[in-house]
């Protein structure tokens, strides 16, 4: 079983969103090795058909298993939504998205049954999140919200434009003006505009970022599958990066996130999985 | 000759932008058939490396073979800008891109010799559209910015948001205290936000859109290869539309733009080609 405890986790995102969720994983379970995809060639996921994400997440997880990986986190909202349940029916190791994760959070944190969630299009019109929250406690009202101009102002470095604001004013107004006492930040790329929102939305309601949950989730797995490595000393944990275009924006990005060094950033043609 | 005149021409896109285009080839060459193909599982092009730009538009030329198309126009500037080269020295078939019409209006246009351009990342980074109009005129100053914000908002239907005006302040302010006389509108998502720029930049500027001298030339192209078709009497055009994902959505954005309508969009894996 020592091999297959010091094999690395396979964590994937449609781009850069997902670092957020590889950090989380560093910091909750800093022996395990991680071998992170971000599909920077097909970037964005969150306006495509679920026939389209399915394919690019099956590739995906070829690819990552060509790396030995023992257990897969899609660390990406709208593949998790959309793609999950697909592809946990046709792989043989165990793979987590963040969809359940982010929910349990959200039913735990809410006191008056009201839960707002906000992602990409793609996500929102699953329903996935109100299909998971309402399978948890079906007493909970889910008000979902598309928002898809945040990513492209993280990713153009318009947080701190007044533009922001006003965007985020249009799109969760309506939001605002419910009761909701907890909100999911249903896409990696949300956390990075988090104090923006807390400051429109106020202090009373709850932010949940599902990246922490994910991990928690992962850790548990990991124990319950006898998975986790136990190479506590003497060991370095192991970060590989691959993308499917642009490795150095990348490389330079992942430098801003991570909590250490990223030296390299390799370029896979992920067709070809 | 016949079946070779008749054989349609195929246009590209790494979306809906180069129906602009498809739509000014149909009103200069009426008698034409046309094949488009857009991009819309992998779009968009603008954030993207040049190597996975060439990559693409192979592929989507490989397609478009297949339906026998006698010459092909990239109707999308990034793949125009970073891959027309490379694809037109691998494919024995005539092949046009939009930067060097688009170039050649504005060369023309301008009086004063200073010459603004509009793009994407991708495009702006190339200096394709700097390089082609110092080729027919040295002398000529080119101002290059990006404006990656553009695309989305067009897309999420911000046109007449106030938002917009900040963010073409924001792109545009050291532009409009320039004296450019002509700026060419390098993205095929521009011209849907023309006059909202027309407004900021005011009326002393004369706006190229690439899509008008693009048709002019593929006509010109066709009269010189005598590839024209001829078949000018009983002759409803044929038009067909092929997608990478999303063809519900793309065939109603096409509906809006193209000036008949388009009953039908196919979806093709383009990834095999």
């Amino acid at each position: 079983m020592k091999n297959k405890k010091m094999a690395p986790i396979g964590v994937f995102d449609s781009g850069v969103g997902g670092l957020t969720v590889a950090r989380e994983i560093s910091r909750q379970l800093p022996y395990e090795n991680i071998v992170y995809f971000g599909d920077t060639a097909r970037v964005p996921y969150g306006s495509k058909s679920q026939n389209t994400i399915i394919r690019f997440s099956e590739q995906i997880i070829r690819f990552l298993r060509t790396k030995q990986v023992k257990a897969i986190v899609i660390a990406c909202n709208t593949a998790s939504a959309l793609a999950l349940d697909a592809v946990k029916d046709e792989f043989d190791l165990p793979i987590i998205g963040v969809v359940i994760p982010g929910a349990r959070a959200a039913v735990e944190a809410t006191t008056n049954g009201k839960v707002g969630v906000v992602g990409t299009e793609a996500t929102v019109q699953s329903g996935m999140y109100t299909k998971v929250i309402q399978g948890m406690n079906p007493k909970i009202e889910v008000i979902e919200k598309a928002c898809p101009l945040f990513v492209p102002l993280v990713e153009e470095g318009f947080k701190e434009h007044i533009v922001t604001r006003e965007i985020i004013e249009y799109y969760l107004e309506s939001m605002r003006n419910t009761d909701i006492d907890a909100m999911i930040l249903g896409c990696t790329h949300y956390p990075l505009l988090r104090s923006k929102i807390r400051e429109y939305m106020g202090d009373k309601i709850q932010i949940v970022n599902p990246a922490y949950e994910t991990a928690m989730d992962l850790k548990r797995l990991l124990e319950e599958e006898e998975m986790a490595n136990d190479e506590t000393t003497e060991h370095h944990s192991e970060y590989s990066f691959y993308v499917s275009d642009a490795a150095e924006k990348f490389r330079k990005f992942a430098n801003t996130v991570m909590p250490f060094d990223v030296p390299t950033t390799n370029v896979v043609n992920i067709e070809e999985y």
